[in-house]
């Protein structure tokens, strides 16, 4: 997607560890008019795979994936809560996830009650990386008995293994942006 | 909101210590469809604000946040986020908070960057009980000299004392269902 490309070289910020800082648009103030046009892209792409179902994960997920559930005809949104304890109740599905930016570990849960094998998933994030936190959540659809139909994210970071990974496995993976090179900080997309 | 009323009838629970529970449209999956119907009501009150921005907090006022700014013609949604550490740094404005729900204090930071006392806010959560986590977001928005210009939440929980401190403070507080009571597991509304 050209324009996040372009958002990307003007608004982002690259922080030590080449990690990517989109805070004034993605992660903290939240461009509603901007994520709206990835909503339209994101459905563009999957509108024909019969989704009726967004899986995301707090924080960040929540505002595109709800963005993009009204372009599915207002279908349900489930965010997946991020849990320190391993304390994990019997009636959620849950999956440990490591986390590339904060470089500590935590357990992902959905609740039984909202997700089941009639859902047909399309699973969304705003960020991938290594991949933890999408293959946390296709972990969680498995145990549900969901069918995963595609996913998405807003950016991803190419020079990690993660989005090649997802591929290589067969998911259709939609990512608006991939970030191939940081070098000097100067950013390369595939 | 009578639809809300009846919505919290049908499908919310009460779980010990008066708690309310709507995962299943508000906190965990989100209806976007009946979400969209509170974020209306929500800009038919304060249209005429002047509102070019909505302060929220994370994770589950993301959700209602983005679907009320799409009314106000997409307007930018900032979303305060918890932080356990005292150790906050000097980019962002933060304000300590006492959680009601979890019984534990946390500290809500937003960066300097996107708010300003140029911002004419709606202050937007899903829930209000003690009024602990809005009066954070009132403290922040006054660090940066921004504007108040209304308060909202999907539900009140009249029985405890913040809504009508708020109130009583001069706020425009819109509450779309007020809790007045819970006695033996029925709930009565305001």
């Amino acid at each position: 997607m050209k324009l996040l490309e372009e958002k990307i070289l003007k608004s982002g910020e690259i922080k030590e560890g080449n990690i990517v800082k989109v805070d004034s648009f993605l992660n903290h103030r939240l461009d509603v008019e901007f994520l709206d046009m990835m909503g339209k892209e994101i459905y563009e792409h999957f509108k024909e795979k019969g989704i009726n179902k967004i899986l995301t994960i707090e924080a960040s997920g929540i505002a595109l994936a709800v963005i993009t559930a009204k372009y599915f005809g207002n279908i349900p949104v489930v965010f997946a809560k991020k849990a320190k304890s391993a304390n994990i109740a019997d009636e959620v599905y849950s999956s440990k996830i490591e986390s590339f930016t904060y470089k500590k570990n935590y357990t992902v849960t959905v609740s039984k009650q909202f997700l089941d094998s009639r859902d047909h998933l399309l699973v969304l994030d705003d960020f991938l990386a290594e991949g933890n936190a999408l293959r946390g959540l296709i972990d969680v659809a498995e145990q549900a008995g969901a069918e995963v139909c595609g996913l998405t994210v807003g950016i991803e970071k190419g020079f990690q293994k993660g989005g090649d990974q997802i591929r290589a496995n067969g998911y259709d993976l939609l990512s608006l942006a991939i970030i191939d090179k940081i070098t000097d900080g100067v950013i390369t997309f595939r």
